[in-house]
């Protein structure tokens, strides 16, 4: 599921187990793409200390970009971002009642000091964030430029001219 | 403004120094009731340390009731709902282009395990906290129970019988 | 499925039979602490009078806590905030058309005077409700408080490291 | 402001001394139609005991219609539905931060059995909810019936064909 | 499914058979309070003309009450309540996209002048359709009246008083 | 402010008077492009007999696109819709509760059959009523095309390269 | 499913073959109006360059009408408007976190200067879209005029006078 | 105002000026920080092939990360993330009607492939687009993560630990 040598570049977060199905989308891109990356479920109020100790640590251990999903009141990007200069890229996992709107909100308006680079609710959103993750990596990795810009045409190129019936 | 003792049962912290005209509301019903409480502005982006000591040693320090206003991607009162079991009552300020329904989701959907005492978006609901925060106060303190009692009962009793036209 | 003994310290009630699969969270919690309640249905509109002495007797019942569920126009929380000083804590049963903002909006914007503690829409705001009566009653039971402190020692211990696929 | 001998048909009633400049509009339109009324403040949360009192004598003093305005967590219009089979119109005062949603969907979502005849938010519900109430007079009073249908007339002709600038 | 012959007091109509599922839970409460009623479709945009004959003739036709429900754009009971004086009651139809919101709002938000009493979206909303139709024509039928009183005890009367497992 | 020679090719109605200052940027354009036009009051529900005269006759008085602005309960232009096969260019007026949400969604949310070209809320969507209308007859007016090619580059070149301080 | 010679009036677009079913009810529309048009998938974003292309040959093509499809962040319709002077029908697929919503706004809320014709949410929109679009040819295609008054006359007469049980 | 040598990583454009009273609070932040920047006004409707020449040179240019504020229909940002894979940093700029809700759905809703990194609706989301673009520099230039490691220290020193009368 993931690499866990350490120096990986990206770690995937997540507040709880079930955030997995929509956050593995952004694992498949950066297994796509040949970014390594850990998975780590890292719960704002359940395990507070275990995020001061991720967001403490993550520059020293090399981390460039961290994805962070999270539900409801989705704390885990803005906490984590107010932990860490690395860039935070947060993605707003689909609730019952308010269809993920109550997370994007909780992730989108952070007050100023504290970006979060928020994403699509669901696993668009996920899939966008592994390549938002690639794309920060590759401004200063002209190999993993090339991979991306070859995973864009691909996708391009991809789409048929004429929609077709099922 | 506030009674800085040793020993307050009321902590009223908020996000910023622009909270407080809205959380003053909290304090003055406080005043009125008698129920000592001290103020501090404690971020949790901004100053996440101090939100960390705060909630460490809330019940020890001997508070009873924790009020917590925030705004936008507010994550104050969650997060110091994750760290001490003292009950904390939320308060979304309002906000200016999501009106404190940014606030008032990120307060109110926390996840299991972790409940915040929402109240309603700006003074109003910031005067309800300090109502709420005597009301558990009350539970165990029969003058305190008296003093609300009559204070529920003025209030009634201030409400004219007809409309008039100003 | 509750325990009915005079002098249960939380009552549970809500609008109405529809209300209890979201409502028993609440009361599983309570059994997880060891706290005694009692479960009613009282439907602010269709017995208004039932609402009536339930508020009126609360206090001296010996009630310390009022969880409080209801969907849609949910004016039971805050019709039974007006009628008893003892803490009331709202849940926002989810709706069909609505998805239970119209429970939200109709149970947390009380005006001034009658606050309502409101948790997240469903069935986590009504385990919450439970853990929020809990620490209401743990500020001056030492005994609940240590057990509540356990409970979320536990929930925190259960979080694994890292998301498993399923 | 009203007349208000025994026997008026209709009733406005509103939570607050504020929502006055808004339910105005509903005594302007019956002054115009000439049909009595009285004016009252019965709040809900505030003075639930003179809702009980307004509520069980209503059909007996011989009131035809209540006009219930009021904000927010509006429950005055749906809590006077319960207690009473006279037809209740319900008037969503605006609010500061939710701009009446609030009020709105608390006056309209009611529980089967308990209608409420909602109106616009603000000063348009307002004057409609008197038009409302002189419509149900008018079922059984031809009299009024044609002074409504004179005023309906009355502000259709008053519609000019072209717009014209300021 | 309807008591055809003149002179019913009740029009129940909508803007498509795709209504009737739900406008049905009208013509049930009036069945149980044995109040006649019409039932037919008057398509706002399809049937225009029927919309006007309708209009134009429901007074004079004796109809006491015109209970309209419509989805999406919603412009039955709005146009309803342009052409006759006869009380429009209207029931907002959920929707697939908006979930009724688009329905309510195009029913509630009326302008000065023609006001739709407003009810809650879907099936509850056309079954307090009925019950408003029925205080309305209660106003000057006491033994409707007395119907209408006995229906609300029932209903009261059938809430037990404790929660049961199912 | 419009020129009523018979024959003009557009017509531009709105619900009331308070409409003009947003519909006149409809003229404004239509003025730029020297297409012909008449502006009138129709409102729906206070001159329900104006529309049905002014959609009966639109298109045998030559009239090739009506554009129709409305707030709240805003069902101007899809009635008209409903009465004429003339391409309907619908206009959300901005509303004081709402903010034109109940516009947008009265005038969008139209049912299959009778579609309403809807645009922005307020001033711009006004004023892009106007260019949609002028879109609409350069179909087949070559020189009206020419014209609107040109308003396009010269709107495009008014765009200054950099930003400046003011 | 569709005529690709070349000169048909309407091109059908959209932003991914998962748009088909919705966008095949404008499909539907056209054929029984025996309106020629052609589809293609044009994605604004992973498609730009055939955006471009088919905006800028558009006019010269004989397109009299193009209808975009798109859900999400919809910025088809937009860009194809900023192209193209063709007049740009825009329908907003219901997507699954905001039920369309966001397609809604993406499409309508233009700037002025770049009209989008905006249908309601899904199925029943894009079927407008091929009314829109017909209408639009109609204006200078009397036998195209007399087929759609013939549609439109169909449908009325196809509304039952009553509701039926199914 | 911006720094326009050759070279500059970043660059700042939105789609109008009215944009820039929001956008230039990222000019302010990347001034603090030292972080070379250029400002354009790019309209993905006005000036689409400005946006079309600036993505397919950003790389080339040596950008590292482009700051795109829009309001409404806000295209920009999206449509320049398909043309580059230089990170794109969104800002939702607040407009009138919806208070910048239209512009946040139409950026951060992209679909797989395309990701924005989406701020706060306002200037503070503008703050935070700098300090966002200056992480993302920060990865490969220890120098800036110093600066930034200041500047955000700096921050957390300024706060005051108790809210002031003012």
């Amino acid at each position: 599921m993931d690499s866990k040598q350490a120096g990986v570049p990206v770690g995937i977060i997540m507040g709880s187990q079930s955030d997995w199905p929509t956050m593995r989308e952004a694992a498949t891109i950066l297994d796509e793409l040949g970014v390594g990356y850990e998975t780590r479920i890292v719960s704002a109020h359940r395990t507070p200390d275990r995020l001061w100790e991720y967001g403490r640590q993550a520059a020293d251990r090399g981390l460039k970009a961290i994805i962070a999903g999270a539900g409801g009141a989705a704390h885990l990007p803005g906490m984590m971002a107010s932990k860490t200069r690395v860039p935070v890229i947060g993605v707003p996992v689909q609730t019952r009642a308010l269809s993920g709107v109550d997370s994007l909100y909780s992730i989108v308006q952070m007050p100023k000091g504290f970006p979060v680079a928020t994403m699509a609710i669901g696993a668009a959103g996920a899939a966008n964030a592994g390549l938002m993750a690639a794309g920060i990596l590759a401004v200063s990795d002209p190999e993993l430029a090339a991979r991306l810009d070859a995973w864009r045409a691909a996708l391009s190129e991809s789409i048929p001219e004429e929609p077709r019936d099922e």
